[in-house]
């Protein structure tokens, strides 16, 4: 027997997502619960995949089971393709499993032609509608499916307008609308050689073909890559008796909600149109009535459409988004699907579903996409501020929320009115590491260069702070202070502008902003997301200001803390310098006795503001010129400061020179070269706990974490320095202390050989951030010069430094957290790399069984969310 | 029962070399053939493993086993320690499991104090030689056990000398030794606060310590990384009763081989000394006589040595290294070993061996070291010609073979002097790709900056070419055309200068050299070891004289043809940077039409040189960057080239930057971005194929190979053009090929998914320097930095470029070679990092299956004697 590829309405129901779409798996789910259909089928996505398989052609057999279903569907709808007198008329629409919305192509009043016309101009009584009708069907057919340009059909209706002297479309006469689809025909005709095709067969089978082509289209695989959707899914196509709401005044179109999706309130919440169709609504030349209006027109249909609203959201347990025609005073349903709604409104409709006992908990906290939390959890425009603005360029989206201030062009700059109490905007070329307290003290930052995973990027989300990056039309001098947009406006040093980081906007002028809440239905979801996960949820945080943001967040420990954040201080950066300069280790030595009561004190404020939560602290991981001036007069001022002739210093700075950084002379490979740092490091974390419990009574254990090992012996030979230090100053103390010695995973060697190093590390922490890059063999940096071409490509089709690579990288996190329990049963699992927040990547840490994923202070109620849903779908 | 961790000498035998070290087990070995040994005992290396397993302690089981040992040898030799009659001395020795010559301590007449001293005096009737064999102990003991400062004892020793008015040791008298004797008991206490101990137990527990102790000093490790011996082995300690060559006129001492250790003849070749200790022949104070002389002082010791000779070659079936010492004219075996040789001897001696009928094949070609071959391999200084000549430089020596000629500073001068008949040699900074055609002309490189695995190394032992790299103490100015000595000598443009490539020594004028030969010997061992070996043996060659080169070493393919590399030739290079400061794919595409046919003539030349060997041509790997001139008029002369202006190339070659080339813009990636690039390559791949099929009859099956490949999608692409564009080829030939596409594994994602890859790629060919670099997250370029602190902390025992790294890298070649045989049952597996000339590398090749290795040309003899070694290892 030969596979189906086609189903009847009727033979489907909703549990056939993945087979029939999701639109087509309601229709056949509504037609099953006896609600108003118009009749049809639904070629499968297994079609649309063998549509590919066999080198983009329809084979015979799913051309067969289509005009098969296609007859059955004549009879069951008493009508046929082409008949003068009562002719059947198809919609073709795409359906994939998840909703891209506008993605695809739609194709309406297919059936059409020279005689069927006439039928529909004898059935309707309208002439001019049947006309009508018949020229939009040729335009989008032409358009669609053939590919004519569509101007030219717009050419011609623009110059039937002139000839008649009017203005409007609804101005043409049913002649003139005659020689006009005349006209369109000859066009068809001109451009494809070949008459404007009469058999409906041919409209249908080229349709579908159109559709499943359509699921290719640049912007299909832009919407697939934004939204995680494989493009290997396929659409399904569905083909639906044709009903018109446009065939007089008891006709009608309409979209409903069954809860308000902005707000989530319990109201039915839609608009339509009478004596419309569908694109009319869209289009917004009329303007829609409010639903609840539709009671007073058509009381009869209303009421049918209330109790359907009722039915479907009760049935599907979910707030239902549908569609519906009246024709002829009669109310036919042409899609339920589950309503998209704002973050607010998910949080709402999933509390009063579980209130109205329609859902358990565990079933809603499914409702609720994690990653919609994230608008929720920085600042916004307040709406109404934002209508009036519009915007004055427009860059890519590096870090969300919403920020106004005045605006400076270099970090000192914007440091020193920040302190004067002022709103500031940072406006760079770049960002570097030099940048960062400059970066700490703006709301919001703007930068000319640099992509998603730029410096200004990945910094900026970590800290939570609004950011623009590589925002190419603004000309920026910060030498002149100002910044030009592409029409020309000068901005100088002072200026407002607003950024939103979630849309890549800046606007002239201040917007007003409000700050994010974690609280009402928001703390009951997170609280039930709470009581069903297994991982605990931690943050990367680096100050004890984001540590105390991410425990109101609700994070349950520190996942990493990069200790090097804080040597770029200006308070620190001088000690730092001269430790790295310093040719001895007497004097390597003398500069981090100055760093280590700094570096205490950061510690202890960061132990605090844990409140007894675990914190797993980074001993120094990057390579050591990233803390020296490259600037020529930088370079000067630190030679004087050092006391060293300027060629010296120039000297030290080539010869710290690498060719690839990211694979060069930095994490355990520093402390191998030079323990004293390792020592330095391993007693401000152990005089920290100790004052801390001293002064709080807090029992803090610290979890100190070696980074970029690769070998066991490498580990060995570090932890033996750490913890020989902390003996020492237990002994001095007088006290003990517990702490834990672990490394990250983030070599490949250290996945391969995690069997051997968890003899020794007593936790790992996977840094997935650079485990993708060597794993792939790609810089990040670099990366953004190719992976355009890959997703063009469809080579990859997602960023795996956002989404974990499950099939590369995921399989070493596998292999190594298997090699790891092996010689150590008890060993700590978890994740730090920026994937630590990503929904997708926090089901796959469940999966592979690691006890927490760490992720920036902004992400942890998402991973909360993430961590929840992983348990239900794992169950 | 507790473990054995004490031997007596009866108690073993040869097989035991792994627990008893090599002198050891062969001591063993001589006592069970019944010659004449100094009994004793071994302490194994398991007691040294557990010695510092014990945190560097002997452990009381240990020590009871050696005094228990010490007293069954005291009775077994009648005499007792301390005995003021009949004295019992013995020797400490270490003895690892392979030879580590000099690298750690021995201490000799252990046993000796105040009342020994006596009972010795008295046997020997010699009081000045029991003194002054305590003087030598008591310092001995103090400098090797202790750790005293050996100049306090010879500055004590120099004072009584010159109290005396005397010049020579052997001036003093007895008496004046005794004196010195009690000098040197009061230095010891001095030093240590206690008396030179007298219990003969303590200075044997202590001096096993010190040898145990000796395995990890400096100079251990660093013999064991040059010759790959690993950390965890541990030495043995060999105690031995004492025997004295220095007590008479019939005592005496030597050292033989069995067969002449420099050309393999078959003949008794050593030396001895009468009336001596073996450090007196090492020494040099008298010269010793050679052995046969031996025959007229001592006939019956002569003709039992001669005897034990023949005895102990025939049993060890391989040419020994002996040391005697003869008391009282009683012939005594102190050691026995197979003897070190130079490489001509050792193929010498494996086929007269085998003539002899005393070895197979198979055990013969056991007894060559492959890596010896490399000195046979290469141009070497006439012996005679380098007797006179002295050093004035030395450098690293990065490329081996010797060369002599007039040296050029830019590659440009080379060439050309290179073309008018000058033998030269390139004198640089360091070298760049652009340099490549020099350094091709050149006889011999020698840079100031770089290492091992530097441009100027990895390219010259590529080619083939000696090089002398990094030597840092020359002056060398381009600008000035000269080269400047440290003590201030001068050379200018076309002087003459020698190089030695194995040594890194840099000589004034012109040295003979004489060519290698693969003939006699060396031919008969590699025809054994084809006849052996399963593996095939290819070789990594770009150019038709390497190819053809290879193959006269006996390769059997090109493994490795990097297409790039052809770019650099002043004749393309103008074309290749055409092509890449394209902006259109149009302008592109014609820049590539230039670069066709010099690419298909590169083609053709190779395919001839190969005779019908298979061929593997890796595409464009290289990021475009290095192509560019980075010189300012360098860029101004390329600009004016190609019209444009100046600005607007720097632009393009500052857009092309990369912050870690390595993992940047790069191999397929450029394939994935610039399809039309793939399309040239395979069009001149398969039209050379036709042409080369056409003018000789040959038939190639070109192999063409997609590098840096992750992720089966990508390979997928490109293999798609070079199917494409074959077909095209053929298509317009008339005449169809036979190729395939494979991929190079070299990206630790495509060795993870390499079963999805092997369902596409019809070979893998690993490329282990890459995967080593990002296996480890370590950058060849950027790690010489670091890797001496991991050699120097034993993290790393070897370098992981020269010798593959099996535990990590190796995993997932391992892993790699599995999944790839799963998808694809006859997948062809070769390597072609350098790790494909390394004898142990070779041998993990065999073990996991690969069907073939490549390496430089000339590797290819090494490579093939160790492929076949692999074989009989592994049987």
């Amino acid at each position: 027997m030969s596979k189906k590829y086609v189903y009847l309405f009727k033979e489907g129901d909703a549990s056939m997502k993945n087979l029939l779409g999701g639109k087509g798996a309601n229709l056949a789910e509504m037609t099953n619960l006896g609600l108003t259909v118009p009749q049809g089928f639904i070629v499968s996505t297994e079609a649309c995949t063998k549509y590919y398989d066999d080198g983009k052609k329809l084979s015979e057999e799913v051309v067969g089971q289509i005009l098969e279903a296609m007859k059955t569907t004549e009879k069951a709808v008493g009508k046929t393709f082409g008949d003068p007198v009562n002719p059947f008329l198809v919609s073709v629409r795409s359906g994939a499993r998840a909703s891209m919305p506008g993605m695809m192509d739609t194709i309406l009043n297919l059936g059409l032609n020279d005689i069927a016309v006439e039928g529909i101009a004898k059935k309707s009584g309208n002439t001019r509608f049947a006309y009508d009708s018949y020229r939009r069907f040729i335009q989008m057919f032409s358009d669609v499916v053939m590919g004519i340009e569509k101007h030219l059909f717009e050419h011609a209706l623009e110059a039937a307008k002139e000839a008649k002297g009017v203005k409007l479309d609804t101005d043409l006469s049913a002649e003139d609308l005659k020689a006009l689809v005349a006209t369109y025909k000859e066009i068809y005709k001109k451009e494809k050689g070949e008459a404007f095709p009469q058999d409906a067969k041919i409209q249908l089978l080229e349709s579908v073909t159109a559709v499943f082509r359509s699921w290719d289209n640049p912007r299909a695989i832009v919407y697939r890559r934004m939204n995680d959707i494989p493009g290997n899914w396929g659409t399904a196509v569905n083909v639906q008796a044709m009903v018109f709401g446009n065939m007089g005044d008891d006709c009608g179109t309409g979209v409903a909600f069954t809860r308000d999706p902005s707000t989530g309130e319990k109201r039915l919440y839609g608009e339509y149109l009478m004596n419309a169709q569908g694109e009319d609504v869209v289009a917004g030349i009329r303007t829609p009535q409010p639903i609840s209006h539709l009671e007073k027109t058509m009381p009869e249909a209303y009421a049918q459409f209330v109790k359907n609203a009722k039915l479907l959201e009760d049935h599907y347990k979910d707030m239902q988004d549908m569609e519906f025609t009246i024709e002829g005073g009669k109310l036919y349903m042409l899609q339920t699907r589950n309503g998209k709604r704002t973050a607010p409104a998910a949080l709402k409709i999933a509390v009063d579903l579980v209130e109205e006992g329609k859902l358990t908990k565990e079933e809603a906290i499914m409702k609720v996409e994690p990653r919609q939390l994230d608008t929720l959890l920085h600042p916004q425009f307040v709406p109404s501020a934002l209508k009036a603005a519009k915007p004055i360029a427009k860059g890519l989206p590096a870090s969300p929320g919403a920020a106004a201030g005045k605006i400076y062009f270099t970090a000192d700059e914007a440091t020193a009115a920040a302190a004067s109490g002022q709103k500031v905007i940072l406006v760079r070329m770049e960002t570097s590491p030099e940048d960062i307290e400059g970066m700490y003290a703006s709301k919001g930052i703007l930068t000319v260069r640099g992509g998603m995973t730029s410096h200004a990027a990945v910094v900026a989300r970590g800290m939570g702070t609004c950011c623009v990056a590589g925002c190419g039309e603004l000309k920026v001098s910060a030498a002149n202070k100002t910044m030009i947009t592409e029409d020309g406006k000068v901005f100088h040093e002072g200026d407002k502008i607003s950024l939103d980081g979630s849309t890549g906007n800046v606007y002239d002028g201040g917007i007003e902003t409000q700050e994010a809440k974690l609280t009402g239905d928001f703390a009951k979801v997170m609280e039930w997301a709470d009581g069903i996960r297994r991982m605990k949820v931690r943050t990367n945080a680096d100050t004890p200001h984001d540590a105390a943001a991410a425990v109101e967040f609700g994070a349950e420990g520190i996942g990493l803390c990069r200790t090097e954040h804080m040597f770029f201080a200006e308070d620190r950066i001088a000690a730092m310098r001269e430790m790295i300069v310093s040719k001895t280790k007497k004097q390597r030595e003398k500069a981090l006795a100055k760093l280590l009561p700094m570096q205490r004190e950061d510690f202890k404020g960061i132990y605090k503001a844990m409140k007894g939560f675990p914190v797993t602290i980074r001993f120094l991981d990057p390579p050591l010129h990233e803390f020296l001036p490259q600037e020529e007069e930088d370079i000067i001022a630190l030679a004087k400061e050092m006391a060293m002739p300027v060629e010296e210093l120039k000297g030290i700075i080539a010869s710290l020179h690498e060719f690839n950084p990211m694979m060069g002379h930095r994490g355990c490979r520093l402390a191998v070269t030079y323990p004293e740092i390792t020592v330095m490091q391993t007693r401000a974390v152990i005089e920290a706990a100790y004052e801390t419990r001293k002064e709080t009574g807090l029992d803090i254990v610290p979890e100190i974490m070696i980074p970029l090992v690769g070998e066991l012996k490498e580990f060995v030979f570090v932890k033996k320095t750490v913890v020989e230090t902390a003996e020492k100053v237990m002994k001095e103390k007088g006290e003990t202390f517990k702490y834990l010695v672990g490394t990250m995973i983030e070599i490949p060697r250290a996945a391969i050989t995690a069997d051997e190093i968890a003899t020794e590390a007593e936790f790992f922490s996977f840094g997935t951030n650079d485990l993708t890059q060597m794993t792939f063999g790609f810089s990040r940096d670099d990366a953004g010069k190719f992976l355009e071409d890959y997703y063009a490509n469809k080579i990859y089709e997602s960023d795996p430094f956002a989404k974990l690579d499950q099939d590369g990288v995921g399989k070493l996190v596998k292999m190594a957290a298997e090699l790891g329990r092996k010689s150590r049963p008890d060993i700590k699992l978890g994740i730090c790399g920026e994937h630590g927040g990503e929904p997708s990547s926090v089901e796959f840490c469940n999966k592979v069984g690691l006890h927490y994923v760490s992720c920036s202070p902004f992400r942890v109620p998402i991973a909360r969310l993430a961590a929840a849903q992983a348990v239900v779908k794992q169950k």
